[in-house]
């Protein structure tokens, strides 16, 4: 219904090249011949878009990327999802299937018996099959329609399968978090420039927004994978409370854990502000967490592991006089709401992947004490010789 | 951490009082009962809030919300957002339960096995139990531990028991959506306001994403549960892309499909805009759905069912010579990402769900035909003798 002609009937344009996905696909066929799948159903909107391209909010509806053995994967979803596939994925339309509308949120019909149909139709319906277990975009309502009508396969638990291909960027993708890096750095700079004491914290919060959007160095901001958490004095002794109008106060702190995103890839990282002059005890938390993440990015050289990280940081943490119950990071990348993280690696005593070059993580030493919260994270890249820091965010307490 | 003498030490306010939360636990006890239910484990995030109050972005880990045959519900959940659940929820803290962090995403654990402890601990591992099988924040995963380690239990599907509790709102909640409603109309004011051709469309939506939090009337502006779907010309036709840095042009249409949101409650509401002259069959449609709103709203009185205002809506709509094949709306109310509506009711022929007053839905004609989109939707609350509309947005093509 547009008058002009339009110059974008293709769609738009794919992030990566054909052959970038091309050798994302072999790298997930190879995962899938290791573990024996005939076929793999890709629930995670992450893993769907890094496999296809495909990008749009859709997941509140059941969808996925079927991944036969052989020849192109199958995006599938909502019938009306399926004109979104169009604009978005590498593939031929017929490698594009929707389903009819009345299987959306109706107690009487489930859309697993509409993909249970598309299975058969392509002769798929066999064999090992494997699916992502303990995905949120793959319940357990759509597990047990899929189980109770596929007779004669063999559901499989293919959880990560996807995402631990992911764990090692390509160039491109570096390029990308790069650009997300500057994002979130922008972001921090213009935070420490316009809080004090007395603004209302939903204020700030709008120019948060406003910034991530707007992006960096012509680069535009995409959506954050986790809405900016933002809780000061008592609520920060908690991790994941967001924000309300209450305005911010002299003597007290407020962190700020927030990504910049460019094209669905995620760079976070979180600044602690403190307005006034921080009490001692405060300072020796910052004190010991910067020890501890100097030790920490020491440790994550390439051919070590995530285990060997977290030694080193909660070691040298300890040493200091602080403790810290939770994991100290995870793998970061392209993702979708509600997890910016790849839920793959840990920087968690014991983890045993082993680092290599191009993997990104986000370095999280974060403590929630009982009186307050202090985080101070960053953002790394695995080099051939090292870790380096994806932002030039000057690492620190913020004080005001 | 912090110096000042904090006076918050109580936590954040609640957004309802203890009479309100009391109400609500009590309608969904009755319908457990009416389920032949022991006790229900919520695990969809805006169910957990509505019953306790809870609001934290935790649902990218395993949590839920069990609610007993008697007593206070217990919030369950990762050990650090105990802590936010201390800040958020009316029950006292014997009522909260943290599970520690090494369940979280690591394949030789599953944090389910730990709430299998804690029901066993408080004599609830036993009798029926009600999931909510085909929520997003419960897994095949979660359900296979759980029915793996329940011997002697029977686990129900309780999918959408607490949703339709939710169904009609009370004045309380009524008033938190007449402020979300004033919301979106200020952002679909603004973008009237600042959209022309030229503008890149990141730049827009960056103003977008500002006024929602800025709120209006004094009100702070939440988060959305669904970010901004902005498509502009061909990508349009699509119902669920949200943007990028193409600039807008003349003789396209652009819709914003937005929410505006306070303390989680949601009024979302789209309109459409058309930079130029928009050619005739654009205003044919325009004026087909207009008539099939108006035919809709009229139709949409207490004791009238979803099915007979859409049956109002659809033909009228067909007489024009348009067709639709999706659903024209949902329920609406509180929520957390993925998805605003409260997945309940549907305005769908033969939906057989009775309006009552207090009602609140999302009146969805949206049309995405071959070349171009077209959305003007309702939010609307069903009164003792009709439906009202939630803004006073002007409704039809917004045209610049």
């Amino acid at each position: 219904m547009t008058s002009s002609a339009s110059d974008d009937s293709a769609g738009t344009a794919l992030p990566f090249d054909r052959a970038e996905y091309g050798a994302r696909l072999a790298r997930t066929r190879a995962a899938m011949e290791a573990a024996g799948l005939d076929t793999l159903l890709v629930s995670d909107p992450s893993n769907m878009a890094w496999l296809t391209g495909y990008d749009g909010w859709s997941f509140y509806t059941h969808q996925a990327v079927i991944v036969p053995g052989d020849g192109d994967p199958v995006w599938w979803g909502r019938a009306m999802d399926a004109r979104g596939a169009r604009r978005t994925v590498w593939m031929d339309d017929d490698a594009i299937v929707g389903y009819e509308d009345h299987y959306v949120q109706n107690p009487d019909h489930h859309p697993m018996e509409a993909l249970c149909g598309l299975l058969a139709e392509r002769g798929l319906a066999r064999g090992r099959i494997g699916v992502e277990m303990d995905n949120y975009y793959y319940s357990a309502k759509a597990h047990q329609t899929l189980a109770g009508r596929l007779d004669g396969c063999d559901l499989v638990d293919a959880e990560g399968l996807v995402n631990w291909r992911r764990a090692v960027k390509s160039p491109a993708e570096l390029a990308f978090m790069r650009r997300a890096a500057r994002i979130v750095q922008t972001m921090h700079g213009m935070i420490a420039e316009i809080a004090e004491p007395g603004l209302a914290k939903h204020l700030l919060v709008a120019e948060i927004m406003k910034a991530g959007t707007l992006g960096a160095d012509g680069h535009w901001g995409d959506y954050p994978a986790i809405m900016p958490l933002t809780p000061s004095g008592m609520d920060a002794t908690a991790p994941h409370l967001t924000w309300d109008d209450r305005p911010m106060r002299a003597g007290e702190a407020t962190f700020f854990e927030i990504a910049g995103v460019y094209r669905r890839y995620h760079c976070p990282q979180s600044r602690t502000l403190f307005l006034g002059t921080p009490p001692q005890r405060y300072r020796d938390a910052e004190r010991a967490v910067l020890l501890a993440v100097d030790a920490g990015i020491a440790a994550a050289e390439p051919g070590r592991t995530c285990g060997d990280m977290a030694d080193a940081f909660f070691d040298t943490l300890e040493a200091q006089g602080f403790s810290k119950e939770s994991r100290a990071g995870y793998s970061i990348g392209l993702s979708y709401p509600p997890d910016w993280g790849e839920r793959t690696m840990s920087i968690r005593r014991g983890d045993p992947t082993v680092l290599q070059p191009g993997m990104t993580l986000h370095f999280m030493p974060a403590l929630w004490l009982d009186d307050g919260g202090l985080e101070i994270t960053e953002p790394i890249v695995i080099t051939e010789t090292g870790a380096q820091c994806l932002t030039q965010t000057p690492r620190g307490l913020v004080v005001k």
